[in-house]
């Protein structure tokens, strides 16, 4: 289990030939070993080859030979044992009880996909019969199945080293839809993704799959993402990461000679409503728990709620002074990298520097490196109107509160919101009528509607979307979490007339599968 | 039911300010009056404002409704009577036993949507109900239902004059979904867009939905495409015509400010393979065959088979005698428009001119203008990998035979192939393994994969997919015809702890719908 600072190309290990870059602690600011040398094309084209000749016969195997390779690379991941924990620590700064909780959500996810494979539902199979009588033409027989797009590229996140990189949701997703998966790590913490891909390998031929099924790449800079968004071979892509990343590999994407999706999941800042009879009734609980899901892991989550918006009036006064006195004493927190760091300092002294904009308050700082100081920020719905700079994403934990002049201002805000991952409400009985009026707006600006909650926590189950609008993500016709996820990955084929020698299991006539399918319209 | 060359913008009529455009009939060459003055984008601007004020209160209303609505347009369609044949006849050359049957696919497909919308089962509901006693966690209450995208910009086709153009399958499949449409008329038929158009107005006004429900726009040149496609109230487009068309239009939609999708249906040479067996068997019969698909309809359609591969030897010539013997026989056939024919004229001159390959009949040319003379060409499987000019669409009856050396040949021609709506085999029991070691490669490649028929007849139904990897369409994962095209026009939203009275009726826990609803993973 030794990190080595290689690259995963197929079932071979590859030393890439570039300057080797060092994973940092942010904790300490220390350099971590070994070096990985990032690749300058070579390796791309290899896995890409690979993953194209793997394609064809990984996407054969029966369902369940899937749904064994999802569990065994669980298994590998949990083999992996402590010094996974601890090196994702060293590289993150993140606790162990949270990445102890991602990994267990990791293993979950693909297990999760695994009980999908099995199920098969994700094939939605239909069958209309031929209709040899019919006039004034017969029909023919008609079978439609989903069939997986082909290799997928995936980009680890630097805010889940586990749930979304190496083997989180999106490998896990194209995995269970039949692609293999070409991953591009996170430079932030490469050692954590080498132990991961190593137990992927592993599995891969443990399971007794081709190789091709799964490669992993480092590579500083852009060279290696866009090289590999632009492989012919990779058909699709799945990122979760900044606005700017994000949509340089959709112009990637769309620019190829053969456009492909991308499933680019952004930026939000996950607008907080706080109705008038909430407000009134229990400002200050709202508060508390505002600040614990806007401080929750350094606010370093798609989900943290970055926009409140309120009518003014003594409750709000009420509501500010709560949090502003929670926030006060938050301590700081250790943020995943100097640079997300550094770009979080920038965003915060924007807020304060802004014209129309008032610092409410500010978290504890500590004296380690790389600490977020949590941010509370106040501003008028004219000056968020003016500005949309003030829409913009501070990735951390920093807020800004609108004071509205009434609920109508709620609505007016919710229109100009750019699309979002989640928006929330805080609600009495008292409020149905102004929030009845608010959801279709919000519909249409979010993936995700919830009621006295916080935005942060994002369940894995099949009711689930984690999607939304741009520049939330890249396709709002999805989620990246939840079983609805393997969608992404898929497409329809009919198959007309053929002879039942040729039909796939999952058409024949005596459904050998048991599937569900749909006949003639109907289940 | 007069004729006015007015567009349509929401409940009004409105008359265009550039220099007006006259339909020709393409038989005589003779201006059709009136003429249509095009948009100069004021309009774009109303109709696509009126959408966007629509859209909440179309989408918010009962599915019977939605399908009323779809059942009014088919009624005001049938109810034009021959007037609309009479002039559909007139402005595109069809003949009218077509057209009858176009018309009954259209009001067909009308009816097949709003079955589609009463039985609900497109909404995907999904509940995963909450878990309060959970550890460590509890979960919320959430439920997931799919909401229309938004308005949507339908592009009528030029082949498909009522089917696939004003009320045609974009319109029915996007009004089902719950999205306003604002189409662009093609410019090759707009007496009969203005006819549809106004039935579809009549059906909007006679079951009381806002006026913006639909809209229909005038303008030759791209103006009006491209302010309709870049308006942010847009949140779709339908597409069904040239490559050089919908790529433009991906483009102008990538580049968005908010990117939106695109569902364009280009391009495709329905490739042929005339497997060993079935053609020592058949050749005849297989000749007799193909020459009747590519005949029909002047080849005027998306899934002419244009490409024809097979193993050299006696039985090819036979097939090759056979069919350029019946294709020397076939009568000309009017072409859609003067610009089409002329872009055949120059297609099937570059077959001929192009040093690899030789011309082995053409059809009769009549001497009335704009015939289809129907041609056919046979090249080496060399000549075709070594040119991709070759792999290139001739809209019309022409098709490209190529003369392979072997069955691996086949499958090595297969590779190299673009994206195609359909592939199909011809095909004996001694021809299984050769079909089987094909398949995979033909289904990475097209959206339906038939046997022992020809392309052309696309069955509107639930198996069905109309689409295919690019260029045959801009995204893979959708279908053009048959019911599931409802879900091109969809996503997700998920309800997390929403009180009773705000849920939707789809996610009620009374399910007052009686939708089909996935609980907690099962159905």
């Amino acid at each position: 289990m030794q990190i080595r600072g290689e690259m995963l190309i197929g079932a071979q290990s590859a030393t890439g030939t570039t300057a080797p870059v060092f994973a940092i602690n942010p904790a300490s600011g220390a350099q971590l070993q070994p070096g990985f040398a990032g690749d300058d094309g070579t390796r791309v084209r290899q896995a890409c080859e690979l993953a194209g000749q793997a394609f064809d016969d990984y996407r054969a195997r029966p369902l369940e030979e899937r749904a064994r390779l999802l569990e065994a690379i669980a298994n590998q991941i949990l083999a992996l044992g402590d010094a996974l924990i601890e090196r994702t620590m060293a590289e993150t700064g993140l606790p162990r009880p949270r990445l102890e909780g991602e990994r267990g959500r990791t293993v979950g996810q693909l297990r999760l996909f695994a009980a999908v494979v099995r199920a098969g539902d994700f094939v939605d199979a239909r069958l209309d019969p031929a209709l040899p009588e019919r006039q004034p033409l017969p029909r023919a027989d008609l079978r439609q199945r989903h069939i997986p797009l082909g290799p997928v590229a995936v980009f680890g996140a630097s805010n889940f080293p586990l749930a979304f990189s190496v083997a989180g949701g999106d490998t896990a997703s194209a995995l269970a839809a039949g692609c293999p998966v070409v991953v591009k790590a996170h430079s932030a913490h490469p050692g954590t993704s080498e132990l991961v891909g190593r137990a992927v390998q592993r599995a891969v031929a443990e399971c007794g799959l081709p190789e091709g099924v799964f490669s992993l790449l480092f590579g500083s800079g852009n060279l290696v993402g866009s090289a590999l968004v632009a492989h012919p071979a990779i058909k699709a892509v799945g990122f979760t990461g900044s606005r700017g990343g994000g949509t340089a590999l959709m112009h990637i994407a769309a620019n190829r000679p053969e456009p492909i999706p991308v499933y680019a999941e952004m930026s939000s800042i996950n607008p907080v409503f706080l109705l008038p009879q909430a407000l009134e009734a229990r400002a200050d609980a709202i508060a508390k728990g505002f600040v614990g899901s806007l401080t929750m892991g350094a606010g370093q989550f798609c989900t943290n709620p970055g926009l409140v918006i309120a009518v003014e009036g003594p409750a709000l006064e009420r509501f500010l002074a709560t949090a502003a006195a929670e926030l006060a004493n938050a301590a700081g927190q250790t943020m995943l990298t100097p640079g997300i760091h550094n770009a979080y300092d920038q965003g915060v002294a924007r807020l304060a520097g802004h014209p129309g904009v008032t610092e409410l308050a500010r978290g504890q700082g500590g004296g380690a490196p790389n600490q977020c100081r949590a941010g509370l920020y106040v501003t008028s719905a004219e000056a968020f109107l003016a500005d949309t700079a003030l829409h913009e994403e501070v990735f951390g934990s920093a807020s800004l509160v609108i004071r509205c002049k009434s609920v109508a201002e709620l609505g007016r805000i919710a229109e100009r919101l750019e699309g979002q991952l989640t928006a929330t409400l805080q609600l009495d009985e008292g409020d149905v009528a102004a929030a009845r009026a608010l959801l279709p707006v919000l519909e249409r600006k979010a993936g995700r509607i919830l009621c006295n909650g916080y935005p942060t926590g994002v369940e894995v189950c099949h009711a689930m979307v984690h999607g939304g609008p741009f520049p939330a993500t890249s396709d709002s016709r999805s989620t990246s979490v939840g079983s609805a996820a393997i969608f992404r990955f898929l497409r329809p084929v009919c198959y007309q007339d053929l002879p039942a020698a040729l039909l796939p299991a999952e058409l024949q006539d005596d459904n050998p599968l048991g599937l569900r399918r749909l006949l003639d319209g109907r289940y």
